[in-house]
C-alpha cells in the first residue's frame, strides 16, 4: 500500500461540467456498458457519456490507467472519469475516488488509478461510502457488478452536482500503488516497456519526452531492432520502422503505413531502451 | 401465435423521458446504426440515445430479448426501446409497439418481445401504423431498412413526445411468441439453457433465483461437470469453475479470472441442469 | 488535382444545428475516437455526437467517402460531418472544409471527400486555417493526430456557431479527387466494383439505381456467377443469392439469411457487370 499521499484538499475547487467518461474491460458485445449509462440517466438525466475505451485486456488495470491519465486533460474541466477494470468485484477491495484540480476518477482500488496519482502529486484520495447517502443507491448492491450499482450512481450524484465528494466518500490516507512502473534511467540509458499496442500496430511504452531530455541523438532498441527516432510516419518511406514520440507524450514504435506489432512480432510487456549515439559512436 | 394478452391499457400512464435505447445485430463496423441514430435526430434533436448492444448473433431474436427484458430496469421510467434483429424485412411481417407501465418496446413481430411480455403480463400490445402520421415517415420506404425508415422515427416521434402510441399504432390481440421456452422444473430438478456467452466467456442460463427457491442445497450440472453455487468469482479460487447468480438475475457459469466457455467448450444452446444436493446425496 | 469547382457561395445558407458525426479508422479498441469527443465538448459543450462508423479500414479513405455520401442525407440539415482517414498525417497536406446547402464535411485533402463534391456539384471548397483563431486551437499541434488537434476544435467551432466556415478557412479552387471512378457504362453493360462488405457478409457495389434505368431486364455477374435483382432478402429462399437495391441506393450482392461474401469466396475490389437479359437472350 502507498502511504503518505498529501492530501491538499483540492477538491472543493472542482465544479462539475456535467461530462463522464467511461473505461472498462466489458467489451461492446453485451449490454453491461449501456446499462451502465442507464444507471446514469437515471440519477442525472442530461449527463454526456463519451465512451474512452471498453477494450482494456480483462482483468489487467494498468492499460487502463495508462490510457485515462493520457486522455484527462482533453476533457473539459469539471469531467467525472469512471474506470471498471475489476477482478476482485464481489471482495472486500473498495472503491477509490481520487480529485484533482480539476478532474474526479472513480474505480476500484487495485492499482488503476495508480498512474493518475503519480502524475497528479496533489491529488486527494478519498473511499467511495455509499451508506453515506443511501437513498441514491441501490438498496441490494449487487455482487458482480459494481459499475452500475455503485461507480455510476457515484458518478452522476458527483457530475451532477447533486453530491460533492465529502457527501459520498471519505479521506483515505493511502491507495494500491500502479502495478506498472516508470522508465529506469540509468548512465543517460532509458529502460522502458510496451504498455498497449493500438489498432494501426504501433507499440506504445511507458517512455515520455522528458525522459530522453539529456539524450543529444536518441537511438531506440527494441526486439534486436535498431530504430531512428522521427517526428512524424511520414518522415520515413513506407514499409519502414520508426520511433516517434506520439501525441500523447509517449515513445512509440510504428511501422509507416504497416503494422509493427506483427512485423517485429512483440507484444505487450517487450522491453525498450533509449540510448545516446553520441556517447556509443 | 400467442393470443389473449390483456389489453390493460396501461400505455396511457407513459411519460417519456427522452432517452432511446438500440438494440441490433448490425454490428459497428458499418454505420447502419450511427444512420438509425440521424434518422431519429432529425424528428428528435435532444434525443440521448443509448447503444444496449449491436452483437446480437445475426439473425437470432432470443439474445435481444433476454437482454432486453433484464436491462430495461436499469434505465429512467419512460424510456422507449427500440430492438432491430430482423431477418424478415421486407416481408409482411409488422413491427410489434409493447407499452408497460414504464417504458415502450418497438421491434419486428418475430418473437424478439416475447421475453418482454412475458415479463410483463400487463402489457399492451400494438402494431405500427406509420400510415396514421404519413408526415413523419419518409414517403418511400426502403425494402431493407425499416430500423431507419420505421423504428427510428417511430421511437423518436415517441420519446419527445410529438406522438402518442395510438396516433401512429393500433392495439393487437396476439404476437409471435418467445422462441426461447422458459426453464422446465420437474420433481425439483430445474432444466435451462445457456442463452448467452459474455466478453469474458461467462455462460448465462435462462435460470433466474426464483427457480432456486424450493431447493436447499443447489448443485449445477453443466457440459457433465458439478458445479458450486457461489455468490462472487472471488468466492473460489482463481482458475476454479463456479456458479452464481449473477447482477441480471440469471443462473451464471464461470470461471475465476478465466474464460469459462473456452475452459468448458460449451456454447449458446448449452444444457443446464439444478438439482438439490440435499436430496442426491 | 481536380480543378474548376464551381464555388457558388452556398455556405452562408449553413446553420447549424449541433449535431457532429464522425468517420474514422481508429477501431473503438483504443481511446482515440473519446479524446476526439472530449476535445469536441472542450468548445462546444453541448455537442451531440453521432459515431458513424469507426471500422473503415486503415489507410484507405475511399469506403469513408462512399459511406459517408451516403449516410448524410438521413442526419438533420446543420449537421457537421468530421471524417479522419489520414496516412499522410504530419506532412504537408491540408485539411479540407466542403460546404454544401444543408451539411459541412472536414477531413484530410486525399481524396475522402472525393464522392461528397462529385454527388453534390455545387459544393463549396475551403482548406482549413487555424491561425485565423489561433485561440481555439492547440498552441502546439501534434504531428501524428489532427484528428484531435484540428479537426475537432474546427468541428466544435463550425457545429456550435461560434465560427463561420469564413473565420477559420480559405476558398480553394482543387482537391484531391477520389479514388474510386464511377462505375462505367458501355454499350448497355455496366461496370462497377465491391467497395465494401457489410457486417452480414452483403456485397455493397458503387453502381446506383439510375445506372440500372436503361437496362429492361438486368441480369447480374459477379465471381462467375449470374444472379437476379429482387427487391429484399425475403425474395428469395434461404441460403440463395440474390441482387438488389439496398436501402443506400447501391447495388448489393446478398445470401438470404447467409454470407454472400464468405460464400462466394469475395473481397473488397470485386468486379460486377449489369447485363440486360432482354439483350442476351
Amino acid at each position: 500500500m502507498r502511504e503518505g499521499v498529501r492530501l491538499e484538499r483540492q477538491y472543493p475547487r472542482f465544479s462539475p461540467c456535467g461530462v463522464i467518461t467511461l473505461t472498462t474491460d466489458f467489451g461492446l458485445a453485451d449490454p453491461f456498458v449501456g446499462v451502465m449509462k442507464g444507471a446514469i440517466l437515471r440519477v442525472f438525466p442530461s449527463a454526456r457519456i463519451v465512451d474512452l475505451t471498453h477494450a482494456v485486456p480483462a482483468h489487467w488495470p494498468s492499460e487502463a490507467g495508462f490510457w485515462l491519465t493520457r486522455a484527462a486533460e482533453y476533457f473539459p474541466p469539471g469531467t467525472v472519469h469512471v474506470a471498471v477494470v475489476d477482478p476482485g468485484v464481489g471482495t472486500s477491495r473498495e472503491i477509490l475516488l481520487v480529485g484533482t484540480a480539476t478532474a474526479l476518477y472513480l474505480a476500484p482500488d487495485n492499482g488503476l488509478l495508480g498512474p493518475v496519482v503519480d502524475a497528479q502529486p496533489g491529488s486527494q484520495l478519498m473511499r467511495l461510502h455509499p451508506d453515506r447517502q443511501p437513498q441514491h443507491f441501490p438498496a441490494r448492491v449487487s455482487a458482480t457488478f459494481h459499475g452500475r450499482d455503485l461507480l455510476a450512481p457515484a458518478a452522476a450524484l458527483l457530475a451532477s452536482g447533486q453530491c460533492t465528494a465529502d457527501d459520498i466518500a471519505v479521506a483515505s490516507a493511502d491507495m494500491v500503488p500502479a502495478l506498472l512502473e516508470e522508465p529506469s534511467e540509468i548512465n543517460n540509458k532509458i529502460e522502458g516497456v510496451v504498455v498497449t499496442i493500438d489498432h494501426f500496430g504501433n507499440l506504445i511504452t511507458n517512455i515520455r519526452q522528458r525522459h530522453l531530455r539529456s539524450i543529444v541523438e536518441p537511438v531506440i532498441w527494441i526486439g534486436g531492432q535498431r530504430l531512428p527516432l522521427r517526428r512524424t510516419y511520414g518522415d520515413v518511406a513506407p514499409g519502414c520502422d520508426l520511433a516517434l514520440i506520439n501525441a500523447f507524450d509517449a515513445l512509440e514504435i510504428a511501422r509507416a503505413q504497416g503494422n509493427a506489432a506483427v512485423a517485429l512480432g512483440l507484444e505487450r510487456g517487450a522491453k525498450v531502451i533509449v540510448q545516446d549515439g553520441v556517447r556509443h559512436r
